[in-house]
């Protein structure tokens, strides 16, 4: 019998995807993709050239599409959870252009980033220019609770990152303070994102919590396990430089799992590679060798999946519909995800 | 008889200030100060004392004041003006950070910059928090049409930044296209920081245009001001260093109308230390005398002067009253100012 090719083989059963959330919101995701290349659109040239770089191409839409699906798990029938989601892709980019001119890095979703193509010049200044278009999507929209949402949500994140700063390049930060921050530059927008699905159904207060939890919960397993494939993926299914955050300084659940569990040795060489920022040939491979003797990405992962566990009980309180279905499934991929 | 002291010495009448203004606005400007204190606030706390260094310290609140004074001008007698007032300054706060970043600026102001203090990254991400809590007061105010005049508005600045960059190190570059970049950088805030003045008392379309029209005119009066300045204060004086422009290759009036009268050599001496970035000894004071003979820094002032009595025309339409003379003084002043 000939080999399957590629179209004919079935994919694995057993492996989470993101691929019945996308089926399920074809129509919409056109939509938002299509309303995200309108709005990206400016007289000044570069704007679209550095947006269309990183905001068109290459992206999992992991946040619009929980605002498409929770406004569609509450039974919402209209269209504005298009614009809304867009909004939130919107903040997600600007958010990424600084992020990567802050880290300086050169690589994201496996091609060089906006201030490595462009510099950090317009990088800054594109990653306003989306933030600013975002409010006018909200604006656009007119509900002053989403704009009030996205606007705390928006400064939560900025205060996330200038604490991630801070912390950086500290081992005696706490894993209160390391929640601290994902909670706020990463899961903040996951839950945001789903609770105004909700606020755009028109639900009680109740259900718009429940959707909050829900996305909280996802977005701080979604970190934590994008921290641990900092360690653990190889490049090209990452799609970013392996070893970023170590070389960073950056202190995540694995280094502080390590340091805890480590001896006086394994303490000196983490202080000297994340504190003092000396790094020589070997270490990263030494911090990996660490890492997995101390068993840090495991329990790095077993959290993680604590987290995704709790987001999906957090949706049973919904009916049983395709939408609840493939959002449970997008917890089981946050944690099964090799990128 | 022994002479006056600085206390005793009294003001040179014929000399326009903002003084007028600021006791006319006194209590309200107290309010937006404290609201401005109380809203950089952050557990975070490198992030007050970050903004608090840009913040709170020497800025001449200028736009804050045009949101006031407009507002009382159109007979407003609440107090919705005052938040609006902070989120106008943060909004110009979080600009002046991402700016020097961009810029490289060391001095603002005549003090460090933020960058220059904490560094790039910080500065960048408080700039993200300032505007995001920019958006936080307009929505507490709940006036979807400032939300929507300052969310256009701020994606026009930030256009009109990449369009700066873009025209940076460009001789050729049109008057038309310096004007559009000085209209979207900086006049469009003066604009919708007056508009808003007209939104918040409730008066029809016409006295907002008006309002709008003014302080267009008065934002192009300031920028060219601040070019000329960069050519023409001492640096005490301007407290930002003299000749940064230069230095960074950026095109401004003065430069284009030199360049338009220059002869061959003065042509070759502009590309080389503006787009060729090759800056010698002597260089800047070279450009000042090419600008002094072809009479650049005066056609500048003559031309912001024109802007500026364009703006203060604009006011005739409103009945006379201490804010109507206060802002024409503003006009004034602007063209007038040593900084």
């Amino acid at each position: 019998m000939a080999p399957l090719t590629e179209v004919d083989r079935e994919p694995d059963v057993a492996k989470p995807s993101l691929a019945p959330l996308i089926r399920l919101l074809a129509v919409d995701l056109e939509e938002v993709n299509r309303l995200i290349v309108e709005r990206m659109q400016s007289p000044v040239t570069l704007i679209p050239q550095l947006a269309g770089h990183i905001v068109a191409a290459g992206g999992k839409r992991l946040r619009p599409m929980l605002t498409l699906a929770c406004a569609r798990l509450c039974g919402y029938r209209g269209s504005r959870h298009v614009a809304l989601a867009a909004a939130v892709e919107f903040i997600h980019t600007a958010t990424l252009l600084h992020d990567d001119v802050v880290d300086g890095s050169d690589l994201r979703r496996g091609r060089d980033t906006a201030n490595a193509v462009w510099g950090n010049k317009p990088a800054v200044l594109v990653g306003d220019f989306l933030f600013s278009r975002a409010f006018e999507l909200m604006v656009e929209d007119g509900s002053l609770r989403v704009l009030d949402i996205l606007s705390r949500t928006s400064s939560v994140i900025a205060q996330g990152e200038v604490l991630q700063l801070i912390t950086a390049n500290d081992t005696t930060t706490s894993e209160d303070a390391y929640l601290e921050v994902i909670e706020a530059k990463t899961a903040a927008l996951f839950a945001a994102a789903c609770r105004i699905g909700a606020v755009v159904a028109d639900r009680p207060p109740e259900e718009e919590r429940r959707l909050e939890t829900f996305g909280r919960n996802l977005g701080i397993a979604y970190q934590l396990i994008d921290d641990m494939l900092d360690f653990g993926a190889s490049q090209s299914e990452l799609g970013k430089s392996l070893g970023d955050d170590f070389r960073d300084g950056k202190i995540t659940l694995p280094i502080l799992i390590a340091f805890a569990r480590g001896d006086g040795d394994e303490r000196t060489f983490w202080r000297r590679t994340l504190e003092d920022g000396d790094q020589r040939d070997g270490d990263f491979d030494r911090a990996l060798a660490i890492l997995a003797r101390r068993g840090a990405l495991a329990e790095t992962l077993a959290r993680a999946q604590r987290y995704a566990a709790a987001a999906a009980e957090t949706l049973a309180a919904f009916s049983d519909t395709p939408e609840r279905r493939a959002l449970a499934e997008v917890a089981a991929f946050v944690t099964d995800r090799g990128f």
